[in-house]
């Protein structure tokens, strides 16, 4: 194909894989849909809760009228829920769209944007359509090695990116190192600091990151209702940050970026902490099941306090480089999704999302089949 | 405010001024919510069919899960009924997604961007946000003048914005005019045809803008369901263009940028062709009444192909370019929502969307009330 048109960063992007859905292996492996297991995109294996059901039952009349590009009343239930203003809060059509906003905002073509091996795609994605220079430091024991990170960051450097839970390692840092982190940032480089997962955090592990944004004008935390709050299917996730930042991500903000019914789904799933309560239950017993599998088993996996395992699935042969695919394809042949990280240099690994106990068993079962074919 | 952060150009933009939601004046004025007409987003007054009703009603318990990145159902139905293959479809987060995708795509900072005077206000947000240069063309009788366009183009201009019909004015240019121009494009140069309000024209004026498609590699025709489909609090819209443009534009899509209830619905109201029917029905009838009121009241009004009419609200001073704030207060005050258009450097206009007979009479009877009051 010729490529006349576009800028040359934009034509070198490789496009985002997404998970497969349910519907294409279907199609592609002449499976039942019903029987199909899907643990490749980290959703909720809950579902949406049924109070956000009905909200969007509710709001379904008004879908003629645009939505309401200001979200007064979604903006009013966040800022009672984090003790900030409204005008601190920024909404996007899922987390991805306030991670592209920020780099936007903040970055131009040539200056760089500080990020960790093996954290979100998007992170890339965002910095190669701005042709923005990558600052990519090594992980350490697959997480962000924050020392390295501070030392990267370069006279251009604009924005850092910090995933906390990391995807799709699950990978955690603890509060105070994080903290410490954020406060040697030098002032005019933004930090977004991605806690896709935070709500999936054991008590003795969560941290107060919106009373450090009170502190630094730099800090943009962004949150998502795709995963805990299981509204992965509206697209809605959110940020907060002081005024200055959060100004200019909304100049950058397609006006109606966040619908009717997303709105009206996330005002009832924050009030709703019997099922955020739920997931976290569900989430923290199928990830003892699955552990325990992995080293019944033998195999190697990244401890995660997210709502995913990253687990090895290379014979002991360390050049396996195939292992990842091969794998992933016995497991589709048995009707079981997960994901496959060879495009984040992760090819002897597999990411699986934690489901219900009955999916749990039927991917341990399909694994040890799978193990063996391949 | 500082303006340590971002870009100048971003730091630059004026951000985009939605219409006022319901509720939002409502509060403002102290009205009653349900004695409120809003005319103010071109939205269908008929609201969102029936048939999309069903369609997410279907859909609303797969919301835990993301939705189809590559919206397999709904490119397939949308590529039934244009008769292009689904690798020519792109789909956006309404087609403000696809503008913004479009210029993101085609054009870098310092290269140029051609677009008309009273044209739709994200072609110059879009612009502004990448840092690309405005050429914009001066209206003739409010509408695009194609021979200034074609004579504006730059060694730099790398994007044409086309709105037919256009908004905010509701002029037309025919498909012979319009094919002419296109043709006479250079071919690394990309026309972005906005056709938002395609559905809503009279059949003598109709033209096959997706027959041109297949015919300059340099056009993109962008459509929405915000409209006559009566989906805009879903955000949907789409592109058909050729493969190379098409796989431009979804290196920069955001992977799950379209709910799964929007392309649930779509599908639906694609197919409900007696919906459209009816929408093109009672805004032609909207159309004569309002403009025949106009008339009798002796206000100039701009001829429009739309679902909107723009009409002249100064008194004979032609100096008067506060008008159209005067009066639009003074039909808030009253409960009815149209749009001032002052931003769109018509300060003595006002655009008011075809509505409902009983919306319409409520809009004239207090049109009349704020032009004796202002």
């Amino acid at each position: 194909m010729t490529t006349q048109f576009g800028p040359s960063y934009v034509r070198a992007i490789a496009p985002y894989v997404a998970g497969k859905p349910i519907s294409e292996v279907a199609r592609e492996f002449g499976l039942d849909e019903a029987r199909i297991v899907k643990l490749a995109s980290n959703e909720n294996p809950l579902g949406m809760p049924e109070s956000a059901q009905r909200a969007i039952a509710q709001a379904a009349s008004e879908l003629g009228r645009y939505p309401d590009s200001n979200a007064f009343e979604l903006k009013a239930a966040l800022a009672a829920r984090y003790d900030v203003p409204p005008e601190w809060i920024t909404l996007g059509n899922g987390s991805n769209d306030i991670l592209e906003m920020a780099a936007h905002a903040c970055v131009e073509r040539g200056q760089s944007i500080v990020y960790s091996q093996y954290s979100f795609a998007v992170y890339a994605l965002a910095t190669q359509g701005l042709g923005a220079r990558h600052l990519v430091t090594p992980a350490v024991k697959y997480g962000h090695d924050l020392d390295a990170m501070l030392a990267a960051i370069a006279d251009d450097t604009r924005l850092i990116f910090v995933a906390n839970p990391n995807n799709p390692t699950g990978t955690f840092i603890d509060g105070a190192a994080l903290e410490a982190f954020i406060a040697k940032v030098p002032r005019h480089v933004v930090v977004v600091l991605d806690e896709a997962y935070t709500e999936y955090l054991a008590a003795d592990k969560r941290y107060d990151s919106i009373a450090w944004v009170r502190r630094y004008p730099n800090l943009l935390v962004s949150r998502t209702f795709s995963k805990a709050y299981g509204l992965a299917g509206l697209r809605i996730g959110f940020a907060i940050a002081q005024p200055e930042l959060t100004d200019l991500l909304n100049r950058l903000r397609q006006p109606f970026n966040v619908s009717t019914l997303a709105q009206a789904a996330a005002i009832a799933a924050l009030g709703d902490t019997a099922f955020l309560e739920k997931s976290a239950e569900l989430n923290a017993a199928g990830y003892r099941t699955l552990t325990a599998a992995f080293e019944r088993m033998g195999l190697e996996y990244v401890p995660s306090d997210g709502n995913f395992v990253l687990v090895r699935v290379a014979k002991d042969d360390k050049a396996d480089d195939a292992a990842g695919e091969r794998v992933n394809l016995e497991l589709l042949k048995q009707g079981v999704i997960v994901r496959p990280v060879g495009g984040y240099g992760l090819p002897q690994w597999l990411r699986v999302t934690i489901g219900l106990p009955a999916e749990n068993a039927a991917f341990l079962a399909a694994l040890e089949r799978a193990l063996a074919a391949a």
